[in-house]
Parts: structure tokens; sequence; C-alpha cells
């Protein structure tokens, strides 16, 4: 019998600290000691005969060279807001409505030909004579009255963001961090060299945990209180622009992109949104860049002997883990930190050797979303619980390498509830992974392909934390299907229409009108229509959930109303009377809390059968098209129940019984069946204990289970 | 003392019924018998000394003719429904899905030619030479597979709409009656020549009551009982089509329209969204068609000594009574029948001599939407005065000539209730008509324009009676304007371009995105937004509900977001932090009852007030842009409460405190002053008793309602 106690975990020391650092690395069987954010080990720890992370944010913490060579730092196009001119001139401070501890106006010699000055009444550019810069004031002249404008501008990130964020949130008082270009070669020498410096001068540190790489997720604050922040997006470009990225893309693509690419009326291009075809080759450059110049770094800390993990956080735009280029920087390893299973997923299908996951909550006195966790009013073992309940369903589908935590390890004294949830956590997390070695929990002969405009760039997530994120319904579904006994994958259109449904049972499009999600002007395509028509036709199911293939200009809103058997009105249909319908009862159990409404659905024609709906609005239809079938859901909120919801919708479409995996009768509880070990793991999702019976191919098992346990039930037969 | 127990009123007399016809004719005071559809007047009846209207509906009854020459029947162009080719072929049954009573392909030499095949998929029409019509079946050869097929095609209307409803509806069972274009030449004469006949064998009528002209509003049948009805317009033009109509359409204005212009990709094209321009100019060319052939009519009526007044309702397509030809035509009265108190101003506005309104309900035993009114479980007296709250307060602003009803007269008896709240609606319609006569009611020095893509052509209604088109905000705003004391008049966006906002204190604009209210495209005219921009910026004021100047393209999702200080995010806002807010005491009473909810409202800024909100989604805000202020709405439902509430918005909106008029202190009562006869009207709208305090310029006047008193008060003085 394997020992469970010890192995796989990191822990979070802290010089000042070091017998509590080794008390609890042994409680939680830790086998790495890491530094935070914030706080330092001392040689009483490093030498401790545990392996050591260190902590480095490469482009951050070098201050002094930032400002002897502040061309070096990393910069944006910004929008001013738009100013009405009531006159022929206009004057704009651009910018006005920003946090100016966080820019500085750019306008330096190679800065300003990329600056523009826009009628966004007319939608049109006004010509570089008719306006000037005085100071920082731009002036306009020639204008239309009445009509609005604004000024693109790049300006210089003189505060790295997250050090900021520390800053305004927790009330850091040091000096404000500020971050280097690795693109300017001066900034790039200086950060090699500076990297081979701290690896001489830390031979204790076993693994480098770079957090992260350059450039950080695009956070841009504002200057009043009632909007300190204008905009986050985890996973948008507009930090990595400088006039010298913009150079090398356009002599190497022939491309010359302007602020408008960037800026784009102001909206900017988040994640969330489909990209224009000249950013999606942008981001291909920078993602090229990112891993090229990683790559160096990951060599000079193998140069050193030591190991490079990289943590997916923060500064991790252009390193997306299931992107193109990330296998060829090399890392030994990447760094996830968990609130969801789907994060635990998209950790996993990563091609690197070490997949660690960080756990929540932070050791911290307050958490993300601003409440309290280890300080007064917090439950941090409640909050660690909640979190292990959505990863645990993930990890049980597919096996990670490590775990650990992070922070101010002293914050746990006085936490034994939260200790002692943690050290349980730490040997289910063992146990899994032993059973994951012996040989994968059995599946069944199902994929799933969520289809959407990033494919498989974005896996799993959508571009941040499933709270981040809960808008949209695609984190609801990814997160219901990283628990579930399916093999899923994530495929764009252009992989749609080019074969990528061969081997799919049931294609997922599920997201609002015009997002990336959905699709946008994807599904003015035809190819891409007929080639979803066809996979239907001749077999396949499709779930649509939202506002899925909807898009402007067609004979149907949603591209594939004529699958589904709905569509919606947003207006087109006026004076079309609707098709009555009667709902009918489900040939699986709906759990209409976990369904959403979405305006306007109506029928398109009397074979759709409406298994849920709230007054004339349908939540939940089934419609066959040739020998395939398509599931239209109002919407998707995740919960136990939901995913077991999403689960017998799937086997209902795909016409599978699910006998090949093991399926529990009680929708708050899940099961997954290890052939090779002969072992059940059995979880409550439920608050209360449950007895549950689990079909699986041996057979009938019978549990009990404790509220919130996960139970490992071995050896059991391995079919009937 | 005038006496107002007779007179201005018609009464719908019955053959078989004639003591109850005069019987009744003395209860309410008539002064004119009509017929009904249905009934017929006797001798002893069209004998008795009362004015005699009788009912023509002109291009119906005329069966034996219409089957002599089928040519000369109306038309239409529908869409098949669309069709997947599944190989590389498809054969299309056109009708499939259409009621094949009401209709019949039209395969003649001249129709042919305008017969459409589309592939949807692509949006691309398919050569002549890839389609063949096999007896009634369309086969479509070289198709794209999985692509899906539509037929554009003319057919024949062979059933005559009011007929075919009172067949289905109220089982009737005699023969259907088909209906005549008098676009052909044959029909022309026919009907010119039938109409001299009727009138000469017609002495004893005063006035011919035509029902209405040529076309009917567009009401398209199906084949399923679940969708028997599939499109109602109440105001689009698609029933005046044939090839004569396209081909002189071309002679004139050199544009050749096509099936496309009316079907639409099978949308059509309802009034509630916004017509392209070639559609506009059609729509003209019928209007001017319509008014030439009426007036013929009416000159025949005239040549008999008889009067024509036209019932606007049914075949009422291309006679706008607020459109450019209307009063070209030379009506003696317009008849137009009321729900709602918006309909009493349409017909008002009218320029013709005399304005006659028939209430509601309709002598019949069940009502427009099924319910029961004269039969069991029906409350005719209950329906009568609801809709007579509606209709009185729009009637104090400004008076018509005449009321009346229609129907079977024998269903008044045994219903007592009924007929005494008749013969008191009556006697305050009198005491109202004498009023105005002697001189206008107070009226705020406030105007207001309703801002939409139809202008004055759609004055007061939308396309249809209230209950048919409530959910369109606007709808529930002309009703309350319907009663208020302000100046009211429709205006398109051509005209608010073009001055027409010079002498306007507060526009409204109020739809959905994309409808004609709304406005759409139009949107995108920067010259419209500056026009908008200059009126607010020169003080102004602007009242935008639901989604006000919505289009996509430009760098806020409502053209008018900066006037609102607040826009709506559909997803383009993703990423961009909201701005919080707080939501602060308004100035006037709100009735949040009253106030909708738009998804994705948030404000734009830290000016915008909130004065009503639904958690982060505001419902009403004030927004200050140069010396003026815009307002906005998520919807607006009305009520006599909302009615009151958009009053006070109103004053708030212009700074007027309303003292130019007479205001209840209780928004459930409204108050009418008249000082050329220094009188006040009151009204109480709750149906409780309600003690009130009316301030006007004579100062202070309390009273006390029974529940929906209406009551004269007078004399009062005039002014302090």
């Amino acid at each position: 019998m394997t020992d469970f106690r010890h192995g796989g975990f990191t822990l979070p020391g802290e010089a000042g600290y070091e017998k509590l650092t080794l008390e609890m690395a042994e409680k939680w069987g830790a086998d790495v000691i890491r530094d935070s954010d914030g706080t330092k080990l001392s040689p009483e720890i490093t030498e401790s005969g545990y392996q050591i992370y260190s902590t480095i944010c490469i482009i951050r913490e070098h201050n002094a060279f930032a400002l002897a060579h502040p061309e070096t730092q990393q910069q944006v196009f910004l929008s001013s807001d738009p100013v009405t001119a009531v006159s022929d001139s206009v004057s704009i401070d651009p910018l006005a409505g920003y946090f100016t501890e966080q820019f500085e106006l750019n306008t330096d010699e190679d800065a300003l030909p990329f600056w523009q000055v826009w009628d966004r009444t007319a939608g049109c550019l006004v010509p570089g004579d008719r306006w000037r810069l005085e100071g920082s004031t731009v002036v306009i002249s020639g204008c239309i009255p009445f009509h609005r404008y604004t000024v693109s501008f790049l300006c210089r990130r003189i505060w790295e963001e997250i050090n900021m964020y520390n800053h305004t949130t927790n009330h850091w008082q040091t000096e404000h961090l500020r971050q280097l270009d690795p693109r300017h070669p001066l900034a790039w020498d200086y950060l090699q060299s500076w990297l081979r410096t701290w690896c001489e001068q830390n031979p204790r540190t076993n693994v480098v945990r770079l957090t992260s790489l350059f450039y950080n997720f695009v956070w841009i604050f504002g200057d009043h209180p009632r909007r300190p922040s204008r905009f986050v997006d985890w996973a948008s470009y507009d930090f990595t622009v400088s006039p010298a990225a913009l150079k090398s893309f356009e002599a190497e693509t022939g491309i010359a992109l302007t602020a408008e690419d960037f800026v784009n009326k102001g909206w900017l291009q988040a994640t969330h949104r489909p990209p224009t075809a000249r950013k999606r080759a942008y981001m291909d450059f920078i993602q090229r860049f990112v891993a090229e110049k990683a790559k160096a770094l990951v060599e000079i800390i193998h140069s050193f002997g030591k190991q490079a993990y990289v943590f997916y956080d923060d500064s991790w735009v252009g390193m997306e883990p299931c992107g193109p280029y990330f296998e060829s920087i090399g890392f030994d390893g990447l760094i996830k930190c968990v609130f969801s299973g789907f994060e635990c997923r998209l950790c996993a299908a990563a091609k690197v050797p070490v997949h660690e996951l960080r756990f929540h909550p932070y050791l911290f006195p307050v958490g993300l979303g601003g409440l309290p966790t280890f300080s007064e009013g917090g439950h941090p073992e409640r909050d660690a619980v909640a979190y292990w309940l959505h990863v645990r369903r993930a990890l049980v589908r597919q096996s990670v390498d490590r775990i650990g935590l992070g922070g101010y390890l002293h914050l746990t004294v006085g936490q034994p509830a939260f200790n002692d949830a943690i050290g349980d956590m730490a040997v289910s997390f063992r146990r899994l992974k032993a059973l994951h070695a012996e040989g994968a929990p059995a599946e069944l002969p199902l994929t799933v392909a969520v289809l959407h405009t990033w494919g498989s760039l974005r896996s799993w997530t959508l571009s941040g934390h499933f709270h981040e994120t809960d808008s949209n319904i695609l984190i609801h579904l990814n997160e219901a299907l990283s628990g579930l006994p399916v093999r899923v994958r994530f495929i764009s259109f252009e992989e749609a229409k080019n074969g990528a449904l061969a081997d799919v049972d049931v294609v997922i499009n599920a997201g609002r009108a015009g997002d990336a999600w959905s699709g946008g002007e994807a599904w003015k395509d035809p190819d891409l229509v007929a080639a979803l028509t066809r996979y239907v036709y001749e077999g396949g199911c499709l779930i649509g959930a939202g506002e899925p293939s909807a898009v402007e200009g067609g004979d149907t809103r949603f591209a594939l109303a004529h699958l589904f058997g709905v569509d919606q009105d947003r207006g087109e249909y006026a004076c079309h009377l609707p098709w009555a319908f009667e709902t009918e009862k489900a040939p699986f159990r709906v759990d209409r809390q976990a369904l959403g409404k979405t305006d306007g659905i109506r029928v398109t024609g009397p074979d759709t059968r409406v298994l849920c709906a709230d007054g004339a609005i349908p939540l939940l239809t089934l419609h066959a098209f040739g020998k395939g079938r398509a599931a239209y859901l109002g919407g998707f909120v995740y919960s136990p129940s939901a995913a077991r919801m999403l689960l017998d919708l799937l086997l209902e479409l795909a016409g599978q019984d699910g006998s090949g995996a093991a399926i529990c009768d009680d929708p708050l509880a899940e099961a997954a069946w290890f052939p090779a070990s002969g072992t059940m793991v059995v979880m409550n999702n439920a608050p209360e204990a449950r007895e549950i019976r689990v079909r699986y191919p041996g057979g009938i098992l019978q549990a009990l289970l404790a509220p919130e346990e996960m139970k490992f039930i071995c050896p059991l037969p391995e079919a009937r």
C-alpha cells in the first residue's frame, strides 16, 4: 500500500516562521517549499532538505534600469474618451479618465506617427494636418460641429499591473514597480544577464518558478472612484504593443497595423469578441516571439542545473498552454492556480512534464473578490472545500502531478480546520494520482467538440477564472464537462469546415450573438453552415446554448436554426405569429434551475420538442434533422445537478445508455470507475449524507456517503 | 342649455328587430342608423326618418365576376419554407405550409418571370436555367448539398381575408368571397359600374360607408393547427402587388422591383421594420393609386347626392389618414374603431369634414381576442367602460364629431348595464364636443415630437390596435400622450435633419434595436446624430426608451449614448467595467411598474443620474448635455399612473411647472381646463372614489369623484 501522506505538495514557506514552515511541511506531506509574492525563504528553510521553488517575475523589479532606459518600458494603445466638438475646433486631453500613475503619453519620435485622431460620429480618420499636440493636449481643427472626436495614442505603462493591484487593493506602500519589454534589445540583454546572475546567486533553488513571462493580461485603470478599473481582459494582447513590435510585424507579414487595430473604436478587442484576421496574425506573431524569448530564458535556467516551471497567471499573454508554441519553450513544469474543474483540465492538457495546481484560497487576508479569507469574518476552510468540490471531479477525470498553496504561511496559525482540510485534500489527490497511474478511468465512447472562434488556443478556459467570465454560458458548460466521463476537444470554425467533425459525437456552440464563443460573423460562411448541416444530417448531434450561431443578415437569426428547430426573434419576426407548443416530459431529469432564458426564442416548426419552457419561451428543446439531433438550451448555470443534466442530454442525443462508465442514480453524486485497479471513486456533491447506487460495467454498487465525501471503494469486479 | 341626449350617434340597425332598433335609437339618441357586416336594414328602418349609412366593401361580393375573370383577383408574393438539399437537386412545393383555401399559385405567363429561387445558405439567387416548374412543384438542379433553398412566387388570393376570418373564427358557412384588384382595367370598369348601380338601387342611403377601400392589411394563413395564422401586419403593402403594378411602377420610377423586395428572405417587410428606399417608393406609388381610384369612387357617390365615409380598418392599405394623399380623395367622413386614446387622436387628426369613432365592444358574441362579449361569460358593459377610460382622456384633448356602434343590435337585449353605459358615454361625448366647440382646452407650452422612420405617415398608431402592437414601447407612449395637455407631432429622421426640431421641446425615440420606431440603420447617418446632438446641446430635451438610436457599427451601441448618458451592452462592452451608481430620489413620482428593463443598459459616466434601477440595470435616468437634457427609460407600460409619470418627466425635462394647464395631485386622476367655457373636466381613472385637488390657472379646485367618474365642473373663474 502506497503512503498517501507525502509527496507532490508545494508549501509556501516564510522567513521568520521557520518552525511553522517545517511543521506544516510535515503535516501536509510537502516535498517542495516555495516563496511567494511578498515572502522570502530563509537559509534555515532552503537548507532543510526540501526541494526549493523560487518565484521570479522576470520583467518586474528592475526600476533602476527602467528609469535609466525609459524607452525599454512596456506600452499600450489607448483611446481618449470621445469629446463633442461644439465649434470647428476641439481640444482633447488624451489621458483624461485614465489613471496617470499607470500611464504616461509616449510622444517619442517613433511613437507619434502611430497616433490617430478619429471623427467617431462620421467613423473616419482625421488627416494629420488637422490636429497637433500642444503640450499634452491634442488640438483638432476643421471639425464638423457636434461630431465626437477621439485621440488614439501610444503610452508607456509605468506601473506593473499586479504590483499596482497589490498597492491599490492591499495597501502596499513600497516603490511602484515598472516592467520591461523584452522586445527592446537593451532590455533583453539586461534581462538575460540579470537571470544568469540570479541563478548564480541562488544555488539552493531547484526550480525557478516564473510568474509568468513578459506581458500582463490587460488591466486598464481609470481615475474615478466609481470606476477604478476600466478594462480587464485576462487574455488579450494590447500590452504587447510597441512601435518596434508593429514594425517587426509589418516586416514579417506585410501587414501595417494601426492604432485602430487595437483601439477598435474604443471597445478594444476583448477575447470574448471575434478577432479580425489582422489581429489573429499579430497574436501569432507575439506567440512566436514569447516562445522564442521564453525558450532562451529556460535554456539559461537549465544551464545552471535548475528546472524552469511557469506559473500560468498574470503575465501569461502569448504563452497559452494549449497554444501552438507552448511545448517548444521547454518548460519543465506548468503551475496553474485553480478555483474550478476546467482549470485542472487546462493544466493537465498542456504538453509539459509536470502539471501542478495551486489551490485556493491563497494564504492572504482577503480573497480576489475582496472578501475576507484569513481575516476576521473569513472561513478559509469553507472556501477551500468549496473549490475542492469543483476541482476533484476534474482530477478524477484527468490527473495532474502536484498540488500546492501560496501566500503567507503564518496565516494558517489558528486555522486547524483549514489545515486539516488541506491535509485531507492532499491525501485524496495522491490516491487519485496513484489510481490514474495504474490505468485511466472508464470513459464513454462519446466525443464532445466545443466549437468556437479560438478553437484549441482557448481550450477549457475563456479568458480568466470562472468568476471573471461567469456571465458566459460556455464557461458553465466547460466546467460541467470537466468532470464528465466523456472526451472533450476544442475546435475552431476553420477546423469544423475541414474535417474536424468526422469523429465527433456532439458539437457544442454556446455564447451570445456576436461573441467569440457563439462565433458572430463566422456564421456568414455558407461552407461552415453546410458543414454543420451535413454533420447533423448524417447523424451528428449538436447542442446550442444562448445565442448559438447567431448572426445578422441571414434568413434566420441563428444560422443553424434549421438544425435546432428554434430561432431567436430580435425584431425580425415582427408580425410572424409563433408556433404554439406544449411542453413534453423529458426523457431525463430536467434541472430547471440550471437552464436560462434567452430573449425572443421561438420554435420554428411543429417538430421541435419542448422539454422545458418559461411561458412562451422554450428553455430546452430537442429537434431531429436527418439522422442527427440538436438540442437547444436557453442558458446553462453550472451546478453538480446541471452537470448531470448535461451528461444525460449528451447520452440522449447520442443514443447511448452510459453503460461504459459509472453513473450514479443521484444527480448530486458522481462516480468514476478505474477498471485497472478495480476501484470506484464516488463523490457526494451535496452538503448532506446520501445513499447512492452506481451503475457500472461490473454491476450495481451501493454506497453511503457523508456530506461532500469522496470515497474510494475497492476491490470491485471489473465487469459482470 | 344644450340637450346632450341626442345627436352625433350612429346606431347599428337590424332587419327583423325593427322595434328594438327604434327603441335603442331613442335611448342612445341616435341620428343615424347603419347596417353592419352580416346585418341588413329593412324598409321599416330606412324609412323611419333617420339618416342611413350603408356599408359597402367595394372589392368583395363579386364572386361571379371573379370566377369569370380570375386574372382580376388580388395577388401576393410568398416564399416557400426553406428546404435543405441533401444532394445536387431538390424539389419544393411552394405552397407547403400555407392555407391553400387562401392561396393559388399564379403560373400565368406574366407572373412566372417574377418567380425566384434562392440559395438561402449562400444568400444568392439561383439562375433560371437551374430550376423548372413540374406541375405545382419546383425542381432545382445543380444544388450545393446542405444548402437551403426557397422559391419566391406570385399567387392569387382566392378568399378575402375578413370573410375568411369570419368563417374560420365565427363559423360562417356561406360562400367564400373573393376580392378584385381595381388595378385591372376589367375589374375597375366593373366596380365603377357596380357602384353606380348600387347607388341607384339604394335611394334611402344618405352615407355610403366604405369598408374600407381596396387592399386588405396583410394576413397570411398557414395549414397547421398550431399556427393557423402565419403573418399579420395591419399596415404593410404585400397585398397590393401584381405584375401589372410592378410594371407600372417600373415605367414610372425606373425601379424594377423583384420578388425579393417583398419576400425579404422570408421575413417580409413588416411595418415595424425600416423599409428599403425601393419599398418606400413603391408605397408612395400605391398611395397615389389608391387615392386616385378612391377619388373616382367618391365622385360617383357624390353624383348620386350621397356622402362617402370611409371606415379605416381592414382594406386600409394606402389610405393612411395622415398620409399625403388622404385629403385629396374627398371623403366626407372618416370612421375609426377605437379601443384606445391614440386611435381617437389618429381619427381627429385626419383632414376630413366628419370624424366618427366606432366604439367597442362590437355587438358580436365574441371579441377580437376570441373571448366572450355578448355571450355566456361576457361582460360587455365592463369592456365598454374599460375602453371608454382610454378613449375619453383623448376626447378631452381633441374632439371628434360622432360616435357609434356596430354589429348585431339584438345582442343588446337583456344587457341593461351595457345599454345604460353606452347612453352615459354618449352624453359625456356630446358635452365634450360642445365644450370643444366653445374653445379648446388649456394646453402646456410644450411640443413633443415622436421621432421614427415613418414620421407623420404613422401618426399615433404603429400598425394596428393597441393589443396587436403592445410589445412595442412606443404604442404605450403614444397612448399616454393621447391624453396629455401637450402638443404632439410625429416626425421622420429626414425631417429631424432638416429643421423639424426647431420648435420642439422634447423629442421621443422609443423602440428596439433595428425596428422602424427606434430607427435602425438611419442612425448610421452622422448628420442625423449631429442634428440631435446640436438640438440637445442648444437646450432641447430628449426621451429615449428601450433601445433608442441603437445601431451596429458605431463606437457606442446607442448612437445618442453621449446624450442619454447610458448605453447598451450586447457583448461589445465585454471586459469594460461598469460605472457604479447610486439611485437618487427623483424630483417626481416614479411609477416603477410602468418602467421596463432593457438588457445590458449601463451608465456611461459619473454624471448620469439614476432615478430608478433594478439591481445593476438602470430603468430611468437623467443626463444633462449642453443646455439640454435627456432621459432614458428601460421600458414603458401604459397605465393612467404611467401617463402621469410621463407628464411629470416632460415637465422636468423642459423645466416647466405645468401651471398653464390643469394638473391633479392624484396620479390616478386627470383634468382638463376649458377656459372659454370656464369648465373643468375631471376624470377618475381609479376603480375607487378619490378626493382630488386640481391646480389650474384659476387656482385650486377640489373635487370628490366616484369610481371611474368623469365630471364637468362649471362655471369656474378663468384665472387668478
